[in-house]
């Protein structure tokens, strides 16, 4: 659908901007550079993230423990904002979780395998920061990385902080 | 639906994000600055336009003529993007149209009237470049502009550049 494809180009767009930006300004790129723009993109992730659960949730019932909200985020959430449900959730039940999805929307564009691995954190930067702010909008500060083996697919774990 | 959020709240963040940046490597923005943004903007759109239309296109039989191309840009096109026609096509026959959204997806979140005007050509110029973009595509040169008068109904003028 070309809606969703609008988001693709622009969240393409928006990569290649942050990152020629850096290199603009600073030449060849070091990892410390990488990361300032790894987190620009999750923390632009995070405010959209912040503002998609809030319509979401508008008539959803109030959620009864933080299972019930994993199991929110991956099911209506990651349906409505990523256009699939996670494949599958694990959780240790001390608060760590591992949301698998087979076919990752934002990489379905790459070729499969292995071959454009190391340019994955760039393309879930993003994505990281949207769960972290609707997690965190719902009243669960986390930490949210995510792991790429074999593309499409991806592993995003969720670390719930607690107080 | 969520799908459009998405892509609504990531164009706030990507317009907020350039304004910001520009801001802070140069103090307080006077109207040269201000032209850089928006053309940054402008150049993400034409790209995504770029991109857009070649999915759009995919099925549809050639254009038989200029008129022809902006009437898929103002029904289909406008459809898949904007998530409505355009209320009104209005062109001189000789290369200017005027193209006008009553209700313009990007612009439905300020308040109506004219408290906003101002702010209106920060969220129109990324707009701008996916129409210029999706019409290059399809072989015609364009300039085009947005004029607001009240929110949230925009009038886009495309002006073909005969070469």
């Amino acid at each position: 659908m070309a809606d969703d494809s609008l988001f693709e180009f622009l969240h393409m767009e928006i990569v290649s901007h942050i990152f020629n930006e850096q290199q603009s300004n600073k030449g060849e790129l070091d990892n410390k550079d990488r990361a300032a723009c790894i987190s620009l993109l999750e923390a632009m992730g995070f405010r959209v993230g912040q503002g998609l659960i809030e319509r979401l949730t508008r008539d959803t019932p109030s959620f009864k423990d933080e299972l019930d909200i994993m199991k929110f985020i991956c099911k209506d959430f990651w349906t409505k904002v990523f256009r699939r449900q996670v494949d599958n959730l694990r959780t240790n039940h001390q608060g760590t979780y591992v949301l698998q999805d087979n076919k990752f929307t934002l990489l379905t564009q790459f070729s499969g395998g292995k071959q454009y691995l190391d340019q994955a954190p760039k393309y879930l930067a993003f994505s990281c920061g949207v769960v972290r702010g609707a997690l965190s909008n719902l009243g669960l500060e986390s930490v949210v990385t995510a792991e790429v083996s074999i593309m499409p697919s991806c592993k995003f774990q969720v670390v719930i902080q607690k107080l």
